[in-house]
């Protein structure tokens, strides 16, 4: 076979296996795996010595180009968005399709697979946002959604404009479970962040850190044991997002440790930043809003045992967020804009696999196996984007990443590559950086530099509920005869 | 490259991965693994279409051609143990070097390792069993034996002739720490066993079924507790065999989670059997006579969500035992003698891997990717024969078994080609079958008969600490400047 | 001293002691303790040779003559449970002050404090139930209640006409903080049970034996787990009422060992029935439907288990419910009513204490401290009726039940003395009897008949937060410059 | 009645009750409680206006006039240890008669008593520290000692000259069960803290400070869960001897909630004192140690939340150690002795009420009910003095101590009045005094001055496992029947 390109001389490393080997690619897939020296006469040759080959991240968990019920959109375009999603060796992200209040999701959707199409440089899927689970949209929207692959849903258990209530939460539970599709959740009370918030300013504490002050751990442990108690009932997968604290994920482990079916994330910015980061000079705090709040050091650094016992499953971004000087964000509600009024949310496309390897693998603390899982192949696999995403082996996209693990990168903006106009992670030194990303078999970054053109990211019809399912918790009961043999 | 031989048409499983591939072998290993179809000009092919092909099964706990202090030798030899293996898919196993209280270690590990040589047709290791570790052992032949890459010594807490107290088998850990070598542990309190068979046996109470009785829970949940509290105090990897309930594995869970680096096996018998099957009728209950004792149908089926949710990493078979009918066993002391004379252990290194398929992936309970990782890859990483063994990835041994995940199958002992004379599941049907064994390339089982040559299996010399763990729990702090690339 | 009563030859039970001893009563309170002999000339004695003498139960849980919305009123009467609760030994109730929605709480109190003065025979004071915390009734009539000695308010997270959103118990946790009342709480999660509900209905499953499927454990522990954790965002004393299994249990004791303020009670239907009960044939089982639901037969054991630990603190009644025959509840609605229908609750005045003491005292589980704990002390001290109530000691009212601890009675409805025309205790055994109570000093029950006078309860108006608490988990630091020395 | 002497005006504290009343004393015993102002005509009387009235401490855990297998006999003799005992409101001890291993219980147990008889101002028994269980101490020595009513016995875990393993633990279980005793236990892992030591040492690390860190918490987690274990599998009570942190005492609560009949006590060291306190400059970190270590700052506190919750249901003082400057001891060993050869134990008789008030009730953790169950209900109820001692109840002796809860001391050396030459307390400042102590109604300590006479402490026969029970955790079944009527 005449190969199109071989990466040659590298240490490949999936889920599971690290291993020196050459790879062959042809045709935008990965077509050979063989012993070092053993794959000739490819058309093109990269030679990966001393390099991590590793597949490409899959980031399940980012917002972009997402439409507001104002009428505005979010700064971070597909076409920024990938460039920094590449730039860090990611290739696939599933960001969200958000419904407005009061419209059907059929109203949005077409927007967003038009924007995407537009704009996108790696290949993505679609969470849907269900805000107004109304009766049409549960019987007709939901099952035509999971009918063109887009097979999960997102509900928020806080938020003004998007918060579904108890009831609403079992509705969408219930259309999950009859249509075959996995429910994400944003797990935090919202009436009692809104009871917090509203002391906070009545007492004149308005500043950037009163957001942490806000939303205490037992407001999300309240909401992470209550989204899993209902789909206990119910009997329906889900995914609880950006766990920040292991008093958060103790809920998650006892659910799965009485066989309840509930995977967790968490992200970098919980791994890395503290609360104390929001209580910087000036409104500089601001910059490190996001809703969990990142919590104490000690919370920080706890997490990793929840992530080495396999309680949390996934690192995603949940990049969002907006600029600190652009026209909206941070910036148009003023320096002494309440804490209520910042938009939440921080970017981290591109430093989300840096981040996690630095302070996972390089600091001992996990296997590179095990990164794999955390940034790529659980993702891919809990939401039916694998075996396509999320590894290495014949027939899997080629969508790699090559590492350089003891490259020493100080962090900047210039290196985020996003639109947003800062990066929580300015001047953060890590150890373990991107030299090139490859997404179908083509070279996409090259030292830094992204070339992939606007529009060549693919949408990503996804499978219904895993055969292969990360930390082995299947979604439903393997059927032998369903082998894909 | 002309390889010697290629698979076709099947389904690769590895600890990871499930994907349709060829796969290349050349010279005993695997050379490449390509995209269906794309494997030409082989010397050899097999046809796997609607087969499953796995990594051959590594057994990381069973008792072959021991000697004993009395003199005699454990009827289960390597040939006959290894033709056992290969019948139902196992290509390597670690069994036991033992030390005769009063003796050096070197005493006895030369003839071990010789009637391997003579006997084996799997690929083999040992781990050193430590009964008297005066200081010569410490100082001198635990150094040695790592050194000559037997990496794991083993410690049993019960029985006369084997057990260590506190202070032994502190001085094991410690040693074990310094060379680098993994400390494994039978679990049981050797006291309270000896307290409460004492007190059966005056109370009349003789027959197979009190060995439940002389043993329950809480004398493994003790020693467990013990064990891993030691182990703790020395910051020593262990890892405790045999689990036989979730009350047991919940002090290891609670141990995980606190970040001590234990790990956990259990093996089909306390996946299928219960202490009901030693009350049959007769004296047939001493069939399924072992340490610790088979449960009740609730721990029986409990244990699989310990092994759903990642607490036990590990099923081996804990091969060990007497013919029932033979010189010596359970039939040497006759119809009536006491359960305390009769000797433990029930045979198993068939039916392994067709029971636990057939209990975890046919009925839904885990998917082919956890099989791999608790009968092959897990074992070969916890104890050092990862990469060689364990996985299919270029440049891995050729140890490969295929499997068709529909054919059932009737247990019978013929099927179970050991040397024992019965098999505990005589009569059970599962679903899943090996229907052919290569090692190194080479088939040695077909339609179950194996062609193996007695002395074809080779010594493995094992690495210190592995750098992939089992769960992402690392033996030690990862060191990115010692990856092998 | 001239006495007016003495009960002499029993044997005293309180919350920590039991001891041999005379009793002397002065002007409807305790006045002298003296060793067996020592109390001379009284005007009248009493001999209680062979018995207990105890102080009067409490009972912190119970519907008496409650006003519904649609301006019915419970058929279960001041008198008619007064005279309940003096033939079981409970001489003191804390029964409930019901707001209507849209209603304020003054609308309704003076209405409820003018039937208990009419019909009353043992001593009263109420919970507050709050459905609609509007700013004027957390402003106004909260503190205005507090003010009078009602220091207790309730909250239903389940019930059309009665439950709180988060929003809503988050404004009254706060006010009762503010004010400094104990808030008590029905925890079970409205829309999970509308959702189950319906889908029962319109599956066809209507019949009693549905109740228990409609409202499953998950929805108790859901709420509980909710109710605590706001509680312990606002930093309020709360208190669980009716705990039906240990899988609710466990979220209190770990909130507990957190050091949470939550206290909580069960009531003796979970430790006598189960849903099985629901089951019998035709209509019967509407007898027995309450909630939450009786469980299995392993949760009413287990449940002592969480009595015995310490975790539960109070055993209320939780009487409530209607005639099966009457002109309203659960015959009004045909005996082919939906379950959802039925209205809900069981009586349980009489029976309480003989039930508790039956199978806790008699049956070896608990002893009579603990009795005299559950059923008397801690619900005194909680609620701040102690030390007037709860204990023998000088000083305390002269409320007390003289019991025989041998006595086996066969339950009757006859004997449950209560307007609801049946029990759900009909035909079962108890060991343990009533055979006077004495209310305020005088003799008010004597071999089953009750002798008191309408209206001779009296308004027990109560103190803030206790100073000696159950458990020793106290409401507040306690202050010990405010002893009352 | 003629009362000898009456106490008025006070506030009477018992494990469950808190009230005003005056207090009648005849022939030694309580024999009346009135309410204030009733008890006339006593021939003497006592003003407690301002003060607690409180039942006696009963210290379950205090070493005096010890006998050493050298001949030695410990310095704090009974006279001495009574003065502090008095001092300090303690009114009973439970001190220990020790075997020695090679001899019979018989041949020390009458020495014992002989110098309790010439020595005693406290009434007190014995716990019989078992250190050599042979058949004939099991079969004869046990029994003998039951009869004369010594109802429990007392294993270590470690140290050299009395630890059992697990055999003799096994066996000694076993004969208290047959004979109605209580076993006692000092859990530490006795090889763990030899192996650790001897490292310490081989390290050059032998000042005082290292004490810690050859006994860390993992080798007192270890020996409690074992002794838990081995007790759970005979069914024998036990009591587990000073928990120094939480993660020891959840040892106990999961224990506790599984049904096992295990109780616990700690100390004022392990609520008061750090690790750190070893490292004061020179050697006056000798002064703290004792076994188990105290923790650190984090650990003192948080076992206030295990007295909270019940798991912990004794403070007792572990009175021991021997003087700094004295004959032998601390000095004996020259001041650069290692850490292992300093003799363990701090003396505590005195300051325990003290210290254990301020930190607990005056600090507003606990209340008064809870401090007279720490320190004198629960440790009478559990060793068998209940009701003799332990309440205030007719019929109980009068062994009473007026309580300032207001006044503030500096604690001394001089204020602690016992025989060792230093108190680990020095400068400390409580709040809350004992200002009067009465033994059998006598007045034997007021404004700090000792005035019994040696030898009037009386011997306490005990009776068999508790009736009444702490914590409600009954030993046995209760016995209806066996009611004290």
């Amino acid at each position: 076979m005449q190969l199109d390109l071989a990466i040659t001389g590298g240490t490949l490393v999936t889920a599971a296996d690290m291993f020196a080997a050459d790879l062959g690619i042809k045709d935008g897939r990965i077509a050979l795996l063989g012993a070092p020296g053993t794959l000739g006469g490819a058309a093109r040759s990269i030679d990966a010595q001393g390099m991590l080959v590793m597949p490409g991240g899959v980031d399940s968990h980012c917002h972009i180009e997402q439409l507001e019920p104002d009428g505005g959109v979010n700064e971070e375009g597909f076409e920024s968005a990938s460039r920094a999603c590449l730039a860090g060796g990611t290739t696939s992200v599933i960001t969200f399709s958000n419904q407005f209040k009061g419209h059907r999701i059929r109203d949005t959707l077409e927007e967003y697979k038009a924007r995407a199409r537009r704009g996108a440089m790696v290949d993505y899927s679609f969470h849907q946002i269900v805000t107004d689970p109304t009766e049409a949209v549960l019987a007709e929207d939901i099952p035509a959604l999971i009918g063109e692959g887009i097979r999960s849903l997102k509900v928020f258990l806080t938020y003004d404009t998007s918060h579904v209530d108890d009831a609403q939460y079992l509705r969408v539970l219930a259309a999950a479970r009859r249509g075959g599709a996995l429910v994400t959740v944003h797990c935090e009370n919202y009436e009692a962040i809104r009871w917090r918030s509203a002391a906070l300013l009545a007492d004149g504490r308005t500043a950037p850190k009163y957001h942490a002050w806000s939303r205490p751990r037992v407001v999300e442990r309240e909401a992470t044991h209550r989204a899993i108690a209902l789909a206990e009932l119910v009997d329906q997968p889900i995914q609880i997002f950006h766990v920040s604290c292991s008093e958060v994920a103790e809920e998650i482990a006892r659910a799965q440790a009485r066989g309840v079916k509930v995977w967790a994330e968490t992200c970098p910015q919980y791994l890395t930043l503290t609360a104390a980061d929001m209580d910087r000079p000036g409104f500089e705090g601001a910059k490190f809003m996001c809703s969990p709040s990142p919590r104490d050091p000690a919370d920080r650094d706890a997490l990793w045992q929840d992530l080495r016992r396999g309680t949390l499953d996934i690192i995603s971004s949940d990049h969002a967020g907006s600029s600190y000087d652009g026209d909206r964000g941070k910036a148009a509600h003023g320096r002494d804009a309440p804490f209520t009024q910042v938009p939440n949310g921080v970017p981290g496309l591109a430093f989300r696999l840096p981040l996690v390897f630095s302070e996972g693998v390089s600091s001992g603390r996990i296997d590179p196996c095990r990164f794999v899982q955390l940034v790529s192949a659980n993702p891919a696999k809990l939401f039916g984007l694998y075996p396509r995403k999320g590894t290495i082996a014949p027939g899997a996209d080629a969508d790699l990443v090559l590492w350089d693990p003891s490259r020493r990168v100080t962090l900047t903006q210039a290196l985020a590559q996003h639109a947003i106009d800062y990066t929580p992670y300015e001047g953060r030194v890590v150890t373990g950086w991107p030299v090139m990303t490859l997404r179908a078999g083509q070279v996409v970054m090259e030292r830094d530099v992204v070339t992939a053109e606007p529009g060549s990211g693919r949408f990503l019809a996804r499978a219904p509920y895993p055969m292969i399912a990360p930390s082995g918790r299947l979604a439903d009961g393997f059927d032998a005869s369903a082998f894909p043999v």
